[in-house]
């Protein structure tokens, strides 16, 4: 892609530009876009080629099978890429929408209306549907986005920056719309931190060490997300055999994201019931437990007995983000002390109390102060669609501007519109 | 105060040790601490001693008479500040609204309630009525705060943040709720802006050095605000009488302010008519104008010959924020080129056309993208009690959580609360 470039000062120019188009582009055009990056993807055999030379590449690198499934495109998942494209453009549009206005008594009509946020920067690591999830979503919302994907994907990566601009101009709307940093030299991402004149928001889409570098360097606005150290909490109220299904869909279902669970915390009045039926349960599963003391007292001999799958949590086994098939479990003497727990070692993403009594639920969801607090319900419902978003671009662990899904109202910003009448101020 | 300190840690754990006693308080507690301020400000002879000794100091320092007069109290500005907290107390609680809500076809119930940002660090200059206003309004929306005021006012500063906290504490909230750095240290700022697991935002209110500072070193989110570079600009179209008059209140109404007028930008098809009449009038207010070739060619010889407020503008003359009674003239040839300039030399604060052409007026609140875009009014407006929020704490500048002026529900965040009868995801 000969448009792109290494130099960010002119990258970022043409973000500038760029939005200045999109701001007055029509929904029909954004829209159209979307439409045909999906019929792109699905018409090119590029993308799969390229696709190919990655996995190769990261095969000869000695890449985890895991790492290279993550990286591996098939036509299967290059459709459902598109399909998610063509949702993004049947949602409603984010854009103009007002948010509310009124006359003052003085006579001034007072608006707000929202309008894109402007450059968005994302930096995210190998899977390459992100480059086209958060590309169709920052169109959608009128943004200029500048990618910087990993390198492990970087061939893919470049082909799909080729279409997306492409599928831009198709739809008559500016390929500087969606722009790719291509050279994988970490120095790039540093000064791109370092460019607040033109980059508006910064999404860090990665572990910790990416969001450590990001905080160290960024002098714009940062969304932060995606890490989440999730509990749930089995109240003394709780209906046990419907919580060990949510703890199991919650630890299970898909365990390496960030909304999966990481603790359990069971109250005390009902553990010894608790704690046999959950070992016996993942016992079932395969599922590693790190029991604090409590809990591995309350294991039968039976269960305990050459039972690899357990073993004594120690102290960073709580606050951690497991990613896998293990969890954490510690038996809690009341619903303040699970409250406290999660204070202490939640990472405020979605926390969780399963319980039939209305007067603890109440309690907890007004004191856990996580972004999203859950009532008998599996942590794993923390997802834009999930939700009713529609989509989401990341999930917000930050307080400031947007919390938990990121979906296309939480991509746009307002500016106040005020109308008079040659009105001053007295 | 005993309890304040320099030891920037545990000021830090006492402010997250607030928040959590914070967020289970009453509207009643919050608002009865308002009053109690106001009613202690009333009655302190404190105050009004501390204050004068940091006026005599300043005048020993040599501060200007300008900055002495922004620090200085009486017993009619207390009663103003008072007054303040009082109509902060009167206005609705942002805490615990709810934003929306919903039931999803899984029958999940869904919905987002208001809750306070948690921990706010406020960084200011000289006015002491700042550290009350910043205090009422983080009070209100049950955050706590660190304030780190000017070093002129900080005898004043001291006895105010003593009344607050006793104010606090007379009303059952935890005097923690509002600390001050007492030590003017500039390396205790750096060490605040690093503090990113304790404080959730920053907000400085300050000039240009202040705000490159916390640029420099916040790893946290940052309102930034407070610096605006104002256009209006005159259409073909305007009432010209009722245009100088806006444009007069613009500029001399509050000078000093960062929503007073900085560059009027004038449509040539009309600023032979109307720049000799913008030049006579502010002859006669002792404004200075600073204007481009253009526009200094219309200035007819008997009005140019020997005033002194005329000056040919220099290329800093644009974009500069004069926050004096001053201010700089171009003439444009277009509405097109007014939005150019604009865009090129706004802060993104407040913008404005005069104009009785409808046409124009939605083209330029479509692609002026300030915080506040007007149409025939003053910039002025721009004001969290003009705009119908009741009070503010900032003006942000820029995109991410509030735009414009920052009130009672741009101090607050949401939790999303999801409750469910033991869902799991599919």
């Amino acid at each position: 892609m000969k448009t792109l470039t290494t130099n960010l000062p002119e990258l970022g120019q043409r973000a500038r530009a760029a939005i200045r188009q999109l701001a007055v582009s029509s929904r029909r055009q954004r829209d159209t876009a979307l439409l045909e990056i999906a019929r792109r993807l699905e018409a090119s055999g590029e993308v799969l080629t390229a696709n190919a030379a990655d996995v190769a590449q990261g095969r000869q690198d000695g890449l985890s099978a895991a790492l290279l499934d993550r990286l591996t495109l098939t036509p299967k998942r290059i459709a459902a890429i598109a399909a998610g494209c063509r949702d993004v453009a049947a949602l409603p549009d984010a854009l103009g929408e007002l948010i509310d206005g009124s006359q003052l008594p003085n006579g001034l009509r007072v608006s707000r209306r929202r309008v894109p946020i402007g450059v968005i920067a994302a930096i995210y690591e190998s899977r390459p549907n992100v480059t086209i999830e958060i590309s169709s979503l920052t169109l959608k919302t009128g943004n200029a986005v500048i990618l910087r994907g990993g390198k492990e994907t970087l061939r893919t990566n470049v082909v799909l920056g080729e279409l997306v601009r492409a599928a831009c101009e198709a739809a008559g709307l500016p390929a500087d719309a969606v722009q790719l940093i291509t050279d994988p030299d970490r120095a790039l991402v540093e000064e791109l931190l370092g460019m607040d004149d033109v980059i508006d928001l910064v999404i860090p889409r990665g572990g910790q060490g990416l969001q450590n570098l990001v905080r160290k360097f960024a002098r714009m606005p940062v969304v932060y997300g995606g890490i989440g150290v999730c509990h749930l909490f089995v109240d003394a109220a709780a209906d046990l055999n419907a919580s060990l299904k949510v703890i199991h869909n919650a630890k299970t279902q898909a365990p390496s994201v960030c909304n999966a669970l990481d603790t359990v915390l069971v109250h005390s009045a009902i553990a010894e019931a608790f704690i046999p039926r959950l070992v016996t349960m993942f016992k079932e599963s395969g599922v590693r437990m790190l029991l604090d003391k409590r809990s591995m007292t309350l294991v039968p001999e039976a269960l305990a007995a050459n039972n690899e799958l357990l073993a004594s949590a120690t102290a960073d086994d709580f606050g951690r983000e497991f990613l896998s098939l293990v969890f954490s479990v510690r038996v809690v003497d009341s619903l303040d002390e699970a409250i406290a727990h999660i204070a202490q070692y939640s990472t405020q993403h979605s926390d969780g109390i399963l319980t039939n009594d209305h007067a603890n639920a109440a309690c907890f969801t007004a004191e856990v102060d996580s972004a999203v607090v859950y009532v008998n319900a599996s942590t794993r419902f923390t997802d834009g669609g999930q939700l009713g978003l529609g989509a989401e671009v990341a999930i917000s662990t930050q307080r400031m501007h947007a919390r938990g899904p990121l979906g296309l109202r939480e991509l746009t910003t307002y500016k106040w519109i005020v109308e008079g009448d040659y009105h001053v101020r007295a």
